[in-house]
């Protein structure tokens, strides 16, 4: 139902004046996420409290207005946008808290609006480790977080988001309130829905607390760097060194058209002359032993497999040093083109090496450069069509048919249209390559379940 | 409906002859599981291949026919029982295949009728380990581990079933055949239907394969023994050695009547004389120096809350005399009664303490011996309600009132009714105590998204 002057009073009735926004400015504040996509809301809701969610919910349900509940509104998918109208449920402004850390049972517990980082920094203070670092982790949420079951460089060796989601608080959207899970590590008391809310990217129900695992915070740390004739060589020695026992927190790839961007937009880097491809990380460890004997496995392996040099890092300057090429490797690549179509895709490991040659077979298909990055250690790629000259329809027309080719190939390597960053809007159309009919016709059946009018963050995810 | 002749020819056709059984004597060889309640099958069918569930399942749902799906058996809620009649679908007789390892991308894929025992040694065997180790290992077949979610004595340290399930292929009651999950670690394409088809007991769909995670072996292990004057203090510190750093593999823990039932039941046990309360586990790692610094964190963390002793195994066949007790710590209890009520339920560690000094106050206020032990290392406790004459209704009501009791404390303090073995039909009648009316609702409601006519393994799990 389209939002009218007695709802907005209603909202505002309920949660204060100050925390229901319609003006223009506050519309085009939240109209927006990492796409660049834009859609004006109809209004901006900012609930105080669980009771709040829950009231705004079952308001919304039984007069059928739509909500799209928002975090930092940094997805790169689409995923808190209002692109049906409603109102934007914002979680930033008041429930950001960090209500807890159970140090006797080693979880947070948080509400959905706290950023990522201040999470990290708050349980490294007192010697807790929280590790899933989505690149977005300065200003995204937690909350957003979990809903787009974020990942992050470090999944290589810690997992992702959804392997430290203990329990949830959430709000379905008739307004009840459930909890799914509990702070004990086994728990199998009926259905896992927990399970399914991570990675629902809000169209199932809206969190409104979460309680994430921690770990002992690793003691030790030190960055390597592996340089390759090529990436080939370099994705080979990905999947065999892991399987030679190496454990590497982090093991990042840069491709020859990437170092070749950097070295061209950043001079005064430091990468050495003939590097075709290149693998940087970080290991870490409760002792300076783990630590030696984690580099020389990865040293070892990746001379088996073709390296020709490899870097320890001296100490943490020099490490972050090393860091820098892929720190910088995406604004880089802007040297290929002025609209870069990019793609998260994932494979298992050990097709990263054919995966490569093919998406970059695809790329020379139509005439794109293809640089590629991301996480090599656990086969996520980051895959960018560059696209010479944006105003170019043709040219834009063959980028996205570059995409969709991708997507195929990928998806026939029993890879996934997106190892991080959810479907969203972006990748709505390509659902049916990655899910046959039943698989989607239970996904809507799941969104009925949860969601039967069909009000929360409708349209995404290819549902409709 | 009930089944008929046509119904079991029709099965024979897709099957074959030899693959449908309805005889008195297949009936009572499957009406039974660890429960030792007994409902027999109107006839039990033993599918080939995921083309035969398929069409098992197409027709049962055309015909509204109650199917059960079972692995093993073994467990201990009555999961697999056909406590409504239909037909049991028996999975270990074919669909017990090990079909893969995938030592490049570490995962296993199996069948869900191979048992769980014959997939470690098999991976163990090539340098990987697969660490989810129910006390039924010998005989639970990975299909059952995955539908109820199993944990075991190494989840203090390597977490349960459910985080090492990479991705599922299963079949819906309709008859179609749907994947979930990938081989890939990051995958956040559609809602993660391998989430929420853990532990959920065989009454969303039938699971038909199974890829699971599999880590490099730990090279090095050693197990320890603490023993405290009292079990308070073992709780004690259970959680405070986990937050000095301390990283066991398992942290099995006896009280004291469990103590006293193993000394009179095997007198050649070597116990210490004073010892109340007992930790026992083992300690892994890469190198000698992990195990070296593991075990003195323990000794030191044991030392400072109150142990009394504290023992390192000289040798392999040392530490299994140190788990010899923690072994048999089950049958030792039966010298407290005739008939064992025995839950097993988890709290947040640090509840530990605070949740025995009660279940032992509900014991006493009934009359009962209540013997605990189990894996304190993930706040996981095997209650006994030892009823010393089962033929008396009166003491035997009493025992059923204590678990009650029990239930209601341990969900008080943030705790679930089933840390392993699942809900199934016996802790149904407890579903209300942990869950409200909206929780309860939603399961139904997921029960219907996956399967309308409900005739997967129906009235399980308190859904009814």
């Amino acid at each position: 139902m389209q939002l009218n002057k007695e709802h907005i009073e209603y909202f505002k009735s309920l949660v204060g004046e100050e925390n229901v926004k319609a003006d223009k400015a506050h519309l085009i504040a939240y109209c927006y996420d990492a796409t660049k996509e834009r859609f004006e809301p109809d209004a901006v809701v900012f609930p105080r409290d669980e009771q709040d969610v829950s009231k705004i919910l079952k308001y919304c349900n039984e007069h059928e207005i739509v909500i799209v509940p928002r975090g930092a509104g940094s997805g790169f998918t689409g995923g808190a946008l209002p692109s049906n109208g409603g109102i934007i449920l914002s979680l930033e402004r008041h429930m950001n808290k960090l209500l807890e850390i159970d140090m006797e049972n080693m979880v947070g517990v948080v509400q959905p609006g706290l950023i990522n980082m201040q999470f990290q920094k708050a349980v490294e203070e007192v010697g807790l480790f929280y590790p899933p670092d989505p690149a977005s982790e300065e200003y995204s949420t937690l909350g957003g977080n979990v809903s787009e079951n974020a990942g992050g460089m470090r999944a290589a060796k810690y997992g992702i988001t959804k392997d430290y989601v203990v329990a949830l608080r959430a709000v379905l959207p008739n307004g009840e309130i459930i909890t799914a899970g509990k702070k004990t590590i086994k728990d199998v008391a009926g259905y896992n829905t927990a399970g399914i809310l991570i990675a629902s990217e809000g169209t199932l129900a809206v969190i409104t607390e979460i309680t994430l695992k921690l770990i002992p915070k690793p003691k030790f740390k030190q960055t390597y760097m592996g340089v390759f004739p090529d990436v080939n060589k370099a994705m080979n020695a990905v999947f065999k060194s892991l399987a030679a026992g190496a454990n590497p927190v982090a093991m990042e790839f840069l491709d020859a058209l990437v170092i070749k961007a950097l070295k061209q937009k950043f001079p005064q880097i430091d990468l050495p002359e003939n590097a075709g491809g290149i693998l940087v990380g970080d290991v870490d460890g409760s002792s300076q032993a783990e630590i030696d004997s984690q580099i020389a496995t990865l040293k070892e392996a990746f001379a088996k497999y073709g390296s020709i040099d490899f870097i320890e890092a001296k100490d943490e300057a020099h490490g972050k040093e090393l860091w820098f090429a892929r720190r910088n490797a995406s604004p880089a690549t802007m040297i290929y083109g002025t609209k870069k179509l990019n793609e998260d895709i994932s494979v298992p490991r050990s097709k990263l090496p054919e995966a490569l040659d093919s998406i970059y077979a695809i790329g020379e298909k139509y005439g794109f450069n293809v640089p590629c990055f991301g996480h090599a250690g656990d086969g996520n790629i980051h895959v960018n069509v560059m696209v010479k000259d944006k105003t170019n329809p043709k040219e834009m027309e063959d980028g996205h048919k570059a995409i969709e080719e991708i997507f195929q190939l990928v998806v026939d390597m029993g890879g996934t249209l997106s190892g991080e960053h959810g479907i969203g809007l972006s990748k709505a159309p390509f659902m049916n390559i990655a899910f046959n009919e039943a698989e989607l016709e239970l996904f809507r059946s799941i969104k009925r379940a949860f969601d039967p009018k069909n009000i929360l963050n409708p349209f995404k995810m290819g549902l409709n």
